[in-house]
């Protein structure tokens, strides 16, 4: 995705924040209960979906939805410092994150995650 | 697969049987139950794996499953009428048809087939 910010504010490509141990800490373990939560939701679906298989067609859709997904959440879990205030403006913006898992991270994390939330709600919008 | 019947008799490419329009309707149906078995054995298969999946490494195994599963029946189910009879031996050795579903076939079809069956028999070997 090409995001707005990058060029707003030439960041974080030019100015990126340093992310102190603690909030390294702090956004290993949102990122890390987001990916499980997802993962999770797949996997329930992946159950349900096998349960009401009746023929083949249904078995190349299940094939089908499992690459999409794992594609999905390979692009959309990036763990660079980088690309990580993205990462949770869009988990946040998707209602996969709540800010109460964010609490400790630097205001200036803080605001690129709700800016690029917003971003996310606008391009969805 | 390479098969020695080919060069052996320049069969089926050179000397290709003809099949009369009830040795049609009898390979159609054979060829039909016999996939509709490996398809449904599949989906058993998928929805048991799928019910005991606990972690995510399991829904991509089941994911390659699929995929290979999915290759390996295109491969195996080619109904040209130059194949059948490699595609029934090889049907029979792996207990997926039964002669009993071939009646009706001519003997110079049944010979090339067992033929083939064993052909297999003896690479599984």
């Amino acid at each position: 995705m090409h995001s707005p910010f990058a060029t707003q504010d030439r960041y974080p490509y030019q100015n990126e924040p340093t992310w102190s141990r603690s909030e390294k800490a702090i956004a290993r373990k949102a990122f890390d209960a987001a990916l499980g939560r997802e993962l999770h939701e797949v996997i329930q679906e992946t159950k349900q979906k096998a349960n009401q298989i009746n023929e083949s067609a249904e078995l190349w859709e299940l094939e089908h939805y499992l690459t999409q997904r794992r594609k999905e959440i390979d692009r959309k879990y990036d763990y660079r410092y980088s690309e990580l205030t993205n990462v949770f403006g869009r988990l946040l913006h998707e209602g996969r994150l709540n800010e109460e898992e964010l609490r400790g991270l630097g205001e200036d994390k803080l605001r690129s995650i709700r800016s690029s939330a917003s971003f996310f709600a606008t391009d969805a919008a």
